[in-house]
């Protein structure tokens, strides 16, 4: 079974719920897109109507990914809005929406829940599982959202840990500025990742279902070493590197460890897609870079305090993350994230085939 | 918005997944009915068949008031092995599962889904809310299953609380031996809860939907102030009214103290379905009177630690059941609970009428 790390539950100062600004401004900026992408492509005639009169057709949708909100619930309520306008202009009354919000197992849904929208429109439901594997009957899924969250792989591949491979990560706690081998471990296991998840969806979306998916990606022609989402982790990787340094950590432990989220480019996306065959492609475009500064310490906990717990144990998380807030300063100063333009942002809009 | 009182979460020594005993046993004896209700009344040929050849057709189930497992995970196996049998006979093809396991908000999901079994052969999902109300679209489930959870009202009839009402429930915290009028508010509150419950699954079970409900009930022709639960929660009035004569518990405090929970007569629990009108009432049966023991102080913790919390507060929980361990024991060794056969169960089942 693949390994969870979960965003921070609650609504602590270091959580998710606190601390996904970034997300939400990146989710804000493809509000637009999104809204249009539903207008202009969703087919009202494709939902299944059912024989019997008693039975009334049903919109379902899922956010796979969701962490703990708000994020989820707003851009849930921007789908739903959208939706209802493509509805309402061609006439056809607005079916009963039923929306699932999905995260790992170890998501914190109970705050998830208790933090539900309490004027909501629709029947809400957590499905915990990885989207790395089926979640949804067949066919019962009339639009899909995953926003920030296909980066992270289903697992690390084993030979960036291997001090014999050419792809071990020595040094490095991600593939920026690494040997072609690691990218290419890199890549191998976000094709592998990206298979399995348009395998499942393509089993559950239903025929002209869509599926908006925001992807942290990076520009066409450059190879994974060349960066996007590896500056970002610059201080922690120096902080780390810090506390080898200076005896409070050992370099094996520091070696061993390699962040699990992988950047795609265009090409590598488009492939991936066109190879499962069940989807065209309407729109997959690269948006503005993301804000240019480091992840605040609370930012940093909130999405890396599992994973570096589960590796690094958890007496050292405060010391780690005194040491981070001092480097993040120093490194901020020296330069801003973003500036090489190097982290863009993919929207992909594609339709599940007519068989 | 009504007030929620879960069963007590996580699988600490006082929580619901380690005390529910007494549930899965009473569930356990009602396994033979259930498989033999669904072998012989379910419709397979009710499933909406979908027009396009990419849609499967999906069979739901429902347990509501499913609190944190591990019985439900075992009845709703139950149900499936039940259901697939049926398919096998028929010669048709199983469709594919999806299970919503729901309670309230406050319910620990975060503990039932890390519990789901591994090797289930159904979709998961978890669906937070009352089910006094809505919590799934039109016509969208196939079955639904809920044990020991209806007797739980909504809220407290108001009355109770109230001195000068002959409803107003002095000295007792459930409606066992109390006045004519006590009992009257409680079988007021439960009907209108009952309805609810009843018109809600009116539109969420497709026609041809089988519902099994197991209920606490009274014996025929007893009044509510003869009994049923109300024995089982003696050594807890007793507990704290020997704390408001010691001086520790305001005698306010105890007067306006209820149990939210009602156990109706057969007659009263048919005439309730029949005048929902959605429902023909296949199976409305006796079961053999539970298991006489008085809860344990874990039991009573699992069930009632929340409602005793908000009501008297954090501070005086500990004194409350050192007591209340003490007290049971006396109470035990005089009688026991349901020696006098008032507390039965019902197995009901009950199909959604064709329109």
């Amino acid at each position: 079974m693949a390994e969870e790390f979960p965003m921070t539950g609650g609504d602590g100062p270091n959580s998710y719920a606190k601390n996904s600004i970034s997300q939400r401004l990146a989710a804000d900026g493809a509000k637009g897109m999104l809204v249009a992408s539903i207008f202009e492509n969703l087919d009202i005639q494709t939902l299944p109507s059912r024989p019997t009169t008693a039975s009334s057709t049903i919109f379902r949708i899922a956010d796979l990914g969701c962490s703990t909100g708000p994020n989820t619930f707003i851009q849930v309520k921007n789908i739903i809005d959208a939706v209802s306008q493509k509805y309402h202009q061609s006439a056809v009354e607005l079916p009963e929406l039923q929306v699932y919000f999905s995260d790992l197992v170890s998501n914190d849904f109970n705050y998830l829940f208790a933090t539900l929208p309490r004027d909501r429109q629709y029947f809400a439901a957590g499905v915990p599982g990885s989207f790395h594997g089926r979640l949804f009957p067949k066919a019962s899924l009339n639009f899909v959202y995953s926003a920030y969250a296909l980066h992270w792989l289903s697992k690390l591949p084993q030979v960036l840990r291997d001090a014999n491979s050419p792809a071990f990560n020595k040094g490095r706690i991600l593939y920026g500025n690494a040997p072609y081998e690691v990218g290419q471990a890199y890549s191998a296991q976000y094709a592998k990742d990206i298979e399995c998840f348009f395998h499942a969806r393509g089993q559950e979306l239903a025929p002209g279902g869509l599926m908006v998916l925001l992807i942290p990606g990076r520009p066409h022609g450059t190879l994974p070493a060349q960066g996007s989402l590896a500056p970002f982790f610059a201080p922690l990787e120096f902080t780390l590197a810090d506390m080898v340094n200076e005896g409070l950590l050992s370099e094996d432990k520091f070696d061993s460890f390699n962040l699990p989220f992988y950047c795609p480019s265009v090409e590598e996306l488009r492939t991936l897609i066109d190879e499962n065959g069940c989807f065209d492609i309407l729109k997959l475009e690269i948006q503005a870079a993301q804000t240019p500064a480091y992840p605040s310490v609370q930012q940093c906990r909130a999405g890396m305090e599992s994973i570096l717990k589960k590796h690094f144990g958890d007496e050292i998380i405060e010391l780690l993350f005194d040491r981070y807030s001092k480097n993040k300063n120093i490194a901020g100063s020296a330069s801003l994230v973003a500036d090489d333009g190097l982290a863009v942002g993919f929207f992909v809009l594609v339709k599940r085939k007519y068989l």
